[in-house]
């Protein structure tokens, strides 16, 4: 039974809550490869229903260290958005990056009723939105992944295209060998053979699928042209706003580009580099059958994903299903519930008397 | 001390959290009358560096029973959003019209630093701001506001004003006279005159303000054109959403209009009915004497006003103030803090170990 920090509201007044420590025990309950593979299946599920959502792009407020963004979606009957921030100098100051926290609501009533941490969340998410994308563009029989940047990213997307995809071996590299280090630690147990790479050169020779995860704000060129060769499918996961990308163009011009939703990719992802009208495939097409994803061996497929609001309200409505089967959550008196609708001011007072 | 959910993670990991509960000890411990006082004093500092502030009409998500918002501000140094429904069909299903949660956090790295219900801050804030206005707007010695709607809002208007415009008296009527007798209750020790009336007209007789306070979604007209004489204050607040007004259109040809912020009001506020470009005032101008507020006796003045993000802002960061003042606040363990920031699956993984 979860926690009642107050037990006098009405159940109308109280939302449940998972903390930090409840979602890891969530993810320890259910086993990360396990969940990751669960919540790749709420978010391609929602890819399919694409026309039901609200979409915008996000709500951003830039300032000189970072971005703190809000991203709302609605299916009609269930909304959800995120918080999340971007902060690049974090990690050197002792912070995360990214934090985040989300919410969802009853569009009927506009009631909340989920409060979540999505740190872990996103993270989770991200791998998994990852790894359906890969499922419909990598070449089949995809055995090897390169992964270029080894941060809090790292671990989770090898597992998702080790559970998803099916890949028996990463490649790791980052510019700090310690994160190298620190994944290779961390997937020991994972079942994958995991290989610490000295250049993102031997990083991405012989590989399948090279995953881009690297944070810095700026225009860094992680890919250059000339270690991509024909046949590889590429998961650019890193680019997540205006002035960051990973990608040198010459890539993107040899590539297929598969991603979210355009009008936000546009601003923040690998193709702010290409012209507006550059040709796209949105990847919820290519999941439905309404667009081809992957058509030859030769070709090079780019998913150029950001992150987009939609996935966030896969990964939220998988863990409100959660809730019962793993009880790790507390309830929060967070909505104001009298008696009497009307009569707010007087539940107010009537506090005093108790 | 506030209660600790989780004694493991880092501080960093923890965000304050102000319940229903919490919120309700705050305002008995303060008094409501004073608590909106000082709010009020919140608010006008924040109208007083308008310039400060990144301003954005709000994000809604509409549908037929309601809406659904984010109300996102950032002064560069602290960012705040609220959370808040408008669902008018809500009050006769048993739920609130409003509910409401905010947050602020620090711009420089994106951490959350408070976590609040709103409902009831919100019933301070709009009450506190449409004070706040009204000081510069009234009739010098006003002493006598009739309050139509007699829902939620209404007695923390009327001890706003009492406070803030120094009222002594205050007509209230609804079309429900159990609304009515409802706030007569409440009010019966607020130190007011309170008189319950049979009309809208007897309710606006003899008075120096009106403060219409109803929550229909649709065109109304609880004022019309007849009722509002030379001299008279009008205090709009119900309006929150296109289609929904309370004013007859001649009133405000007839007013000198001062809005929060001109691209949110045209949308949803009174002005709607008129032309796009049609004069206000905005009234942070009149605050910082930029701009002429009331001129004459003769002038009737409208606050057309539908609520601002500064206004959350100002009382969410009102209530991080009294934290320690008052106590009443448990720790949320919102933020995922690995003691390495790369290393968010290792924190996930020896979780599994405790």
């Amino acid at each position: 039974m979860p926690e009642i920090l107050n037990p006098n509201p009405s159940k109308l007044a109280m939302v449940p809550f998972v903390s930090v420590d409840d979602m890891m025990k969530i993810v320890n309950t259910i086993g990360a490869p396990k969940i990751i593979a669960e919540i790749a299946e709420y978010v391609e599920a929602d890819f399919l229903r694409w026309d039901q959502f609200d979409k915008t792009p996000r709500v951003a407020a830039h300032s000189k260290e970072g971005v703190i963004e809000l991203m709302p979606t609605s299916d009609g009957e269930t909304y959800g958005f995120k918080y999340v921030n971007g902060h690049p100098a974090n990690m050197a100051r002792g912070f995360q990056t990214v934090t985040a926290f989300g919410v969802l609501a009853r569009v009927d009533n506009g009631y909340p009723v989920l409060f979540s941490e999505m740190t872990i969340l996103t993270a989770l998410r991200t791998a998994a939105t990852s790894a359906v994308a890969a499922k419909h563009l990598a070449p089949k029989n995809s055995k090897i992944m390169g992964v270029i940047g080894n941060g809090a990213q790292c671990e989770f997307q090898a597992l998702a295209f080790k559970e998803v995809v099916g890949i028996d071996t990463v490649h790791l590299y980052d510019i700090d060998p310690a994160a190298t280090k620190k994944a290779v630690h961390n997937l020991s147990n994972s079942g994958l053979t995991v290989i610490a790479c000295k250049s993102a050169e031997e990083a991405v020779t012989g590989v399948q699928i090279v995953t881009t995860c690297t944070a810095d704000k700026q225009c860094a060129t992680i890919l250059t042209d000339n270690m991509i060769g024909a046949g590889i499918h590429i998961n650019a996961i890193g680019g997540d706003c205006p002035g960051k990308t990973e990608l040198h163009k010459d890539i993107l011009l040899r590539s297929d580009i598969f991603v979210e939703y355009p009008p936000q990719t546009r601003i923040e992802g690998e193709i702010q580099q290409l012209d507006d009208d550059h040709p796209v495939t949105e990847i919820w097409q290519v999941m439905s059958g309404q667009a081809e994803g992957r058509i030859s061996d030769n070709q090079i497929t780019l998913f150029d994903s950001v992150g987009f609001a939609t996935e966030d309200f896969s990964a939220l409505r998988y863990i409100r299903d959660q809730l019962e089967r793993t009880g790790h959550f507390v309830e929060l008196d967070l909505l104001a519930d009298p008696d009497d609708p009307r009569d707010l001011f007087g539940m107010v007072q009537r506090a005093s008397d108790k």
